[in-house]
């Protein structure tokens, strides 16, 4: 396996020494590796949300070695682990992080719990798996060590997953969880654009929108754009998931969604004649 | 045209994925050109600020491919365009965000709207051009490919432009408005430090500062160690703009100054005898 | 001296073009240098903070010319050094943030002042000496010019020191200063694990810790997964240093703690009897 990248997603800040600290350890073990930040601002033990960056980002590289470290369990007995999917390998704690990633890739073809020593750093702390277990591992893999030299094969079924975000679909209706709420407050919801399509929810319709006793009218349109600065949009975004915007706004903010959050959608019957914006 | 680095400046923040997966697209396009982020920190939609800090920041490189997004037109009809000028090509949408870059390396050689598809992503989406068109046609560009054959050429003259800052100078007096205020609270005036010079504004000096009915007496220094903790001075910039600060503390929340205020500085005419600072 | 990577740490912060400039000047100067960010976001002027995570992040780097700079005096009569240690070659102002980093590298073998303006840009500013100096500097210093040459030699017992944070132990008993406190609220103590453990605060242990008037018990454990969300730990972490966390949660919003604050550790002398987690 030749990689040309490694990534790296944590929830570890910018503004201390840990990322630096695992970049330096990468940088000793593969020289030549060029090393990408996905990002490092999930928030504190958020492993949902890393699990939904990663899975968004990876899709997007070419083969790579993906590192992800949202760890709360650090130290205790959840295993670390590697894992091969569609070229690629992803590296980290077997929490739930990585399972979203790897499903992207198109499944895991192999997986490994990380307990060969010999790739670790010599003297591994109980708290700073990123440094001392996952980045060393990783830089090895990197430089074309197997994967199969990183520790014993497990059953990829046994690795852990996170519920999946909660959807149903009917003709003029959808139930859908948010699934994340981006920097400008776009709210993506887990609905395919292609069920969306299907359910009637495409651009000129009008929508209502209820969630925890509120409910709004929303319009669904192709981007922002097409709306007046301040006024709503439902669309089908670049993930190619529906979401809520506000145009020059923040969605999320004004509603108050934050992931997790379940929303219904219901397409209203007395559509607009023309209208079809774009 | 041979560059060799790719810098990027956007307003998608650094917590979600955006950011990277445009450095993915590029590391699979262009795997030998360094990409350098310039910001992405840029406010959701703010042109006027992206363009300030990318024309500051490209002087320093070497000859690079320049891509910018900031972008709330996305998906409407505004052009995306990619524009040489002084070895350089400064690739973004039309709305005035690389102006300020592009007649800081010297003007326009060739602007040319990006309208070959060929050189997109295979499948653009109405709202992630950054991901879908930009950072391919850049990549694309990087690597080699001239610039016209991303697009048909168009008139340099015909580029959206944002209002020049305001500035006007007399003896003793400068009107003048907040470029940008930094990290820092420094609080750039768009009053060269040049003009500033011959209306009489040179260490040593004392002023008066006035704007919406505040008005304040600053001293004209070297730095900001030239005064004491806390105390204001106007200075001349490392942008050769003056500046405005508070030694050791943060000058545009102290004043409540933001990009876009108009001030009056006034030569105070009694003058301290000695005290030429430095 | 041979090195690959340049590290760099700052108080530039990230959303202005100011880390970017120096990338651009030193990716001119040495184009085949590997650039590494150590963080930007020290908070503005604060030199202590600096000096910790710069001197935390440079024992995991191949050798490798360090670039710091937080600088509340620039331009002002401090002096530009560079310093070799262990190696590496440590590169910012003379106001002792560079030293904890230069002597865990093994203390200076060499020092100069920056006094050769040929190394630095044409015209230098007052204010901005990041990118004047110190980063030009350090990017000929990384292509192999040699260290002597970038100015005079000074004496290392002359560079300016912080003030070593506070740590007295005796059996049973433990003062100690606050050293950082990091994005997880994690409180870093200037007390090692090694010496802790001499004084008897080990895993299974009980401890009362005071300040400023506080005083609360806390356990003793391996890492946060030890306890149960949201109690305090005590753990001896991952820069072998003590440290208090509240597993989930901000231990140093919880308690008010910051650096400087200085604690008192005692061992509670009625132990539990079994109870040594892991």
């Amino acid at each position: 396996m030749h990689v040309k990248c490694l990534t790296f997603l944590t929830d570890y800040g910018l503004e201390d020494a840990f990322v630096a600290v695992c970049h330096g350890v990468a940088s000793q073990l593969a020289p030549d590796i060029r090393i990408i930040d996905i990002t490092h601002l999930i928030p504190p033990g958020d492993v949902n949300r890393g699990a939904v960056v990663l899975a968004q980002a990876v899709r997007y590289f070419p083969p790579s070695v993906h590192v992800a470290v949202v760890d709360p369990g650090v130290g205790t007995a959840r295993r670390a682990v590697a894992v091969e999917a569609g070229g690629s390998l992803f590296v980290g704690p077997d929490n739930g992080l990585l399972t979203a990633a790897v499903a992207a890739a198109g499944g895991a073809a192999l997986a490994v719990e990380l307990t060969n020593r010999a790739l670790w750093r010599d003297t591994p702390t109980a708290t700073f798996h990123g440094r001392d277990i996952f980045m060393p591992v990783a830089a090895r893999l990197a430089t074309g060590v197997p994967l199969t030299r990183a520790g014993d094969a497990i059953d990829a079924a046994s690795l852990v997953t996170l519920p999946r975000p909660y959807c149903r679909v009917t003709s003029g209706t959808a139930d859908a969880e948010v699934v994340i709420v981006d920097r400008f407050g776009n709210v993506q919801l887990a609905l395919t654009g292609t069920a969306a399509a299907e359910a009637g929810f495409v651009p000129g319709a009008v929508g209502t929108l209820a969630w925890d006793g509120n409910e709004i009218t929303v319009p669904f349109a192709t981007t922002f754009g097409d709306v007046e600065p301040g006024e709503l949009v439902c669309y089908r975004d670049s993930s190619d998931l529906m979401a809520i915007a506000v145009a020059g706004g923040n969605a999320g903010r004004r509603l108050g969604l934050t992931a997790g959050t379940r929303l219904r959608l219901t397409l209203t019957l007395d559509q607009p004649s023309a209208g079809h914006h774009r």
